[in-house]
C-alpha cells in the first residue's frame, strides 16, 4: 500500500532539555499516524468504532529503532502503511524521515478488539473483516 | 541488582477514550523509572549530567510487549533494573505489575553521550566510568 | 479542609528546552491532585462515577499564575483543596511549593456533570450530593 | 493583527476516558499555536532565540475558558494573536473554534526572557525589539 505521510514540525512542547523530541513522542506520533491512516482510507475511528461495535486497537506489541535525532524547528515527515494483516491482528510500521534521513524505524502491533456486550469494560479480539483490508490494498 | 519500584496509580490524566492506559504513557513512566533508578543510587540526573559533562542519556532502541491492561484507578508498580552494560550503552529493563499479573514488559537501549565541548549541539557516546557501574551493583 | 499534597521530583520528562517544567504540564498536575484529593477523601473516581451516573468533572474554568519556575530535580509540593462549594460546581486551587516559595498558584473550576441516560454521548449539570460535600469538611 | 490558524482533528491521542480533549492538552496547543505565530512571520523560535540570546519566552499567567467540548474526531480551528505588548511581556490569545462555535478562549502572558551570560541557567526580563513589534503588526 501507499504510506500515509504526517508532516510536522518539532516544536518546543515536543522537546526535552536536550532540545531533541522526548523519545515517548514518537510513540505518540504513531498512533496518531496509525489513526490517520484510517482516516485517510475513509475509516475514521469515531464512526468505525461504532459501526463494528470496536472497543479500540490496543497494542501488543511496540518498539522502535533510533537512528539519529530530530532537533527543536526541524521539519520531520511520519512515513505510515499497514505491513501485515493477521487473522485478529494488524502490523503497523512507521518511518521518521528528517532532512533525507531515515532517523527513527517503529512498529505497532494491535488487535481487532471487539467490544463484550455483556461485559462493557471488556474485549476480545475478532476477525477483521475483509471490506476494511481491501481498503488498505493499494 | 535489586529492581527500583515506582508505584502507581493510573490515574484518569493517563487513560484514553478506552479507559485503559494510553500506551505511549508507558515509555513515559520507563523514562522516569530510569531516572529514578540512578537517584536512588546517589546519581541524581542533574547533578550526574554537569559532573560528567553528559548531554543525556539518548535511546537507540525502546520496545515493550503488552500481556494485559492497566485500567482507570487500578494500582501497578513498575519494576526496573539495569541489566546490560556495554562499553558505551546501558540496557535498562522495565516489568510492569498489575493484581499480581505481569501486564507490560519493557526495555531501552541507552547511549552514555558526552556533550562535545567544541558543539554545543551535538554529542558523542563515551565509555561508562567504572564507578558508575559500580553502584549498581547490588 | 485540610489541603491534600502531592510531592514530587520534577523528571527529565516533565521539563522543556529551557530546562524548567513545560507550563502545560502543572494543569496536568492539578488534574491528578484533584482526583487525588477524592481519593483520600474515599473517593476514587471510577467508583465514585459509577455509583453516582456521572460523566466526570469537565472543565469550566481553569488558569494560573507561574510566580518562579521548578527546574529538573527539584522537589516541589502540590498542595491541592476545595475552596467552593456552588449548587452544580466546585473550585479547586492549587498552590506548588519549591523550596520554601510559592512558584505557582492555579484554580479549576469543575462541574459535578451527570451521564444522560438517553444519550451516552452527552452530559448535564447535576446538584452535588451532600454526602459528597460532607466528606470535604475537615 | 490578522490571527493565525491551527487546524486540528481531535486524535484519540488527545481525548480522556470522558471522549473529550483532556484540557490541559488546549495548553499544550496553545504553546504550540504562539510558536506557530511566531513562524508564519519568519521568526522560528531555534533561530529567533539564538540571535537576541534568548532563554525562551516562560508563562507569568495563562489560563482558558470552557464553553463546549470537542470530541474525539472533531476538526477544530485555534485561532491565535498576539493582543498586547508591554514593555517586556506580550499577551497571546487563542479561540478555539468546532462547528462553527468558539469552544474555549484561553491567554498566555509571557516574558522576553533573557539569557543571563555570567549564569547559564538563570534569565531575566528584557525590552521586546521594536523590529520584532513590527513583524505583527498586520
Amino acid at each position: 500500500m501507499t504510506p500515509s505521510r504526517l508532516e510536522l514540525v518539532v516544536d518546543f512542547a515536543d522537546c526535552d532539555p536536550a532540545r531533541v523530541v522526548f523519545y515517548p513522542r514518537y510513540f505518540n506520533w504513531f498512533d496518531r499516524a496509525t489513526e490517520r491512516l484510517f482516516r485517510e482510507r475513509g475509516l475514521p475511528w469515531p464512526q468505525l468504532w461504532a459501526q463494528y461495535r470496536l472497543a479500540g486497537f490496543p497494542i501488543v506489541d511496540a518498539g522502535a529503532k533510533f537512528l539519529g535525532p530530530s532537533r527543536f524547528g526541524d521539519r520531520i515527515v511520519v512515513e505510515s502503511w499497514i505491513d501485515e494483516w493477521r487473522s485478529k491482528l494488524f502490523l503497523t510500521r512507521h518511518r521518521v524521515h528528517n532532512g533525507g534521513s531515515v532517523v527513527v524505524e517503529g512498529h505497532e502491533l494491535r488487535v481487532w478488539a471487539l467490544r463484550d456486550p455483556a461485559d462493557p469494560e471488556s474485549m476480545k479480539a475478532g476477525p477483521v473483516p475483509e471490506e476494511i483490508r481491501q481498503r488498505f490494498r493499494d
